[in-house]
């Protein structure tokens, strides 16, 4: 009998059994109405996810097909912007920017940190041509939450400066209230606390930023939002849309109203504060002090490799969460509780890094992390 | 109870229900082994399908993002290319040359025809400086198959031209041996011969036009596709794929191996020779002369509006195929057979045809479609 599966990474993340079912029915042809009227739905509920009165668009690619279109549909070839890197995902953006032509002016952010809002209240006034600031709510390769509240109130009254808020793996994990912050543009993704398969992105966007849109001369095709906007509010697509995910997207909608946003957050919230006091009293460090609520990143004892450690949990138990990447490869690892998660998920991955730590030879005593787990769970009930 | 539900449309095409099944199983983690176990076999595959020793590259978009990615990796700005327009998806090349600043000689097609080759070659004399043919294999609003073979003997020798094949609605359904052709750019998608819901484009480059894009400067990023070709020689993709997708396209693939091309292409030959029999048999005219295997498209009799034809046949039915669009809307209708049908689903397509047109008043003598059908999938036995 193989190992049974455990999937803790920052994306993909488990599908529920009723939404995978529900995706598994008989296929939808999209220019059907049973197609428009759901979408519709979806689209309404989408809006009540992102905390906005704006559209929410709907395109079929990974997350980064969705930050391509938050540069290619706003700015200007030539223009510059602000990109906080602190991270892949910041790093991203820099890249995006310069393959259209874009200057990207980057605030380098220690791994780990947060971005500071005075750091891009200073960018912000050494460049003030700047049109936008491109950020990440929650960073996956560092676990960092930016504080995006804060950088919108820097970008609010500044008419050609807009904030543009990555929340691919943040959105339906914490608050992050569209409208009443103030982003110009808010993107997430499928398969994150939408507990969906990839393939869905999802973009709004606010006046401000459809009036930049105007005159912005960047090429798109694809990711053209505009023209998408013009037909999703007739409850189709341009393109042929990802019809078994939107079904998916349904249900995950409906469940999610269900509960309310607070629950959902409060959710999440309860696992990262248990898989937090799990790792410390297990005397190992975070890697943030400013933790995202959709995954801990935990510095590893010393002597203990993380690629190996991922190995040794996913081999060995079945475990599957990921290690660091670039700077932090083989020192940190991340535990990501972002979606369809209990506590006893939290637990059984709490478990299995301890077994794995003392199967390498940490000095481990079996049961202290889960025990501060579940004590935190208890707290948080 | 609800009526039945047939799918009969161009894509999404029905998704076999083991493929669908495979689907919902618990998701995997694309940076994980056994993801890139799977992935090393599907790209295997897809060379098979593709009849091609060029890789496969494996985008998570609908075909159009592929469609743009085959202009953007190849041309360069102020360059030439000669598009072959005699439907909706031809329309759509110009559109996307003219979006990134690539001038368009559109070869105007009548709908319902294929360009003839000859067109084609005098377009490349009096434009010896275009970068590319662009062509659908199958064109998908007016069910016409284009002379593909024909047109890269044209370009074949000419080492700065493509010959770019939009094969969405085409691969698996008929023979299109890339290499053996000739082809320079091969692309295709999942909801359709592939029975797949929608969410993959397959893309593959021959060494010429890997050499041109060498010195492209279209600007892209999401679909840069020598940064994924450099990713996918890895078994992995750059940003998240669509993993489930992935899955059930491995089993769709191990399938059709079993089967072999030469059987999967007779099996389409054999749903296009019956349904076109059928509405022969019923006094009804083909829209082409030089019908794709992929559906069969119909010109409704005298006084029967498709549109109303189409809505009769959902509503009333429970069977979904689509009308003609632009200027073949209300005249004409498609009966997709592209996929995951036999000679039944062919069959209940016609009975409900034949009901849904007396209905309406047309003069059908009930019967004599699903005969002709019958006699037909008897003969082609």
């Amino acid at each position: 009998m193989a190992l049974k599966s455990y999937l803790l990474t920052p994306g993909p993340t488990p599908v529920p059994e009723r939404i995978a079912l529900a995706m598994a029915q008989p296929i939808l042809h999209h220019r059907a109405p049973a197609f428009e009227k759901l979408f519709a739905q979806v689209r309404e509920d989408l809006k009540w996810l992102f905390q906005t009165k704006q559209d929410v668009l709907v395109f079929l690619s990974s997350g980064t097909g969705a930050m391509e279109g938050a540069v290619t549909n706003f700015l200007r070839r030539g223009d510059k912007a602000i990109v906080v890197n602190g991270g892949k995902f910041g790093e991203r953006w820099g890249k995006i920017l310069k393959a259209y032509g874009v200057e990207p002016i980057e605030l380098k952010v220690e791994w780990g940190r947060a971005v500071e809002p005075a750091q891009v209240a200073k960018a912000l006034e050494q460049h003030p041509d700047a049109k936008a600031v491109y950020v990440q709510a929650s960073e996956s390769s560092t676990g960092v939450a930016h504080p995006v509240k804060e950088i919108c109130a820097l970008t609010r009254d500044r008419p050609n400066t807009l904030t543009v808020v990555d929340a691919i793996s943040a959105l339906g994990a914490f608050d992050l209230p569209m409208d009443a912050w103030g982003m110009d543009v808010l993107l997430s993704g499928s398969q994150k606390a939408l507990m969906l398969p990839p393939g869905l992105a999802f973009a709004a966007a606010s006046e401000k930023a459809w009036k930049m849109a105007e005159t912005s001369d960047l090429p798109r095709f694809y990711f053209n939002w505009k023209k998408e906007r013009e037909m999703q509010a007739k409850n189709q697509t341009n393109y042929t849309p990802a019809v078994s995910l939107i079904v998916g997207l349904a249900e995950v909608l409906r469940w999610l109203k269900e509960d309310g946003l607070e629950k959902t957050f409060r959710r999440h919230e309860r696992m990262s504060l248990a898989a937090r006091a799990a790792v410390t009293a297990l005397g190992m460090k975070l890697y943030t002090d400013s933790p995202s609520m959709a995954l801990t990143t935990v510095i590893a004892p010393e002597g203990i490799d993380t690629d190996k450690l991922v190995k040794v949990l996913r081999d060995r138990y079945g475990v599957t969460l990921v290690g660091g990447q670039d700077q932090a490869k083989g020192k940190i690892f991340r535990i990501a509780h972002l979606g369809y998660f209990d506590e006893f998920d939290i637990c059984t991955a709490i478990t299995a890094i301890e077994r794995a730590l003392a199967d390498m030879g940490a000095k481990v005593e079996l049961g202290k992390g889960v025990g501060a787990a579940m004590r935190s769970f208890a707290e948080t009930a």
